[in-house]
């Protein structure tokens, strides 16, 4: 959990507040942060996933559950947390990869997203 | 989390003569359930799976969090999941599909493993 | 494309032309083949996979391709595998994983599906 | 085959040698294609993927042709598709999405990169 890409730029400009939407003079400086908005949606969505879990452990309580049917259950999970990704991936791409030449870390972002995308489910 | 087959054999059926060749004594008549050892194994995960996610949680009430350090723990998540998708799907296979000609059911068997196959991640 | 799994049983009982749908008695002496029809449709739906591959190797000739079109003819092409690794997979569980209890030979069908599974695209 | 994009900018702008680093004005003008030496690789590999792609259409005519060898050798395919994929995918993020913001079409960038990974096997 504590996984930190430490490419997050340290050297943060105390007066870019929200850097990641505002990417003008100095952004480069900026730290790179998931918006807000994308923040708060992951996180309703995998509120969601943790009671679809919970759901499917007491499913596993029952000694006559039926495999296809666990099947289903973390098959709806997988796409519920695809989703989580899709999104934060797309925020990524929008608020930092398409910057990324104007800030001057090009490289970096594009070995670290390439990783990513390498898990991609 | 109420998806249910419908084709758990509910009680015993006495009479099922379309049994492929020669069904062992009773075979046709078992309940198809998951193994107590893979439902236990898949609980231990999931339990996992959700400790995983509350993690994640926690990550996001960081005004700072990285996107790529979400996506990574998604991807874990994931990874996670598959393993739990793995071990029931194996057990599927060994305890109820390699018998299916057997019970007299290959057909609805079929159809529902590709049907649960099409959203393997 | 030697590549065999050396699981094919050798002593192939010649009165037993059609053993896969036939799961008869002595049927797990039997060649477990690809059925006719599932080898022919996957006959027709590769020779149209080279035409496709061939349509991307005239287009890679423009130097002036751009990429995302490169690689959405890819992503056409991928799917028309999965097509074609569907349907053999299908034919296979239908034909000769439903009866591996009969045959005797489960415990090597279950491991070498689950292997088949894991690159499952 | 036809799939163009109808993005690719037809006038470019020839003053722009090194439109990365100098993000004026017109630099969105530019046409975006893919690297001669990607397109080179592409080429390469897809070559080989149409000879392996041969070779299982050989395979194919073997009557006793067994279902798991086609699936290995249709996903050795996949496989080296997916390199291909990749290799293009990475081209064009480094050479294109990067300098969206400079160009000043992140947005279509943005949107079409989504699209294409929708589909990513």
């Amino acid at each position: 959990m504590s996984d930190t890409s430490g490419r997050r730029v340290a050297g943060v400009v105390a007066s870019v507040p929200d850097a990641a939407s505002v990417p003008a003079a100095g952004a480069h400086d900026a730290c790179l942060h998931l918006d807000p908005a994308t923040r708060a949606d992951a996180s309703r969505r995998l509120k969601s996933v943790r009671g679809h879990v919970e759901g499917v452990l007491r499913m596993l309580e029952d000694p006559d559950v039926y495999c296809v049917d666990v099947l289903k259950q973390v098959s709806a999970v997988q796409g519920a947390l695809r989703k989580v990704s899709d999104n934060v991936l797309k925020a990524h791409i929008r608020d930092h990869v398409v910057t990324a030449a104007q800030r001057g870390d090009a490289e970096v972002i594009v070995d670290e997203l390439m990783e990513a995308l390498k898990y991609k489910a």
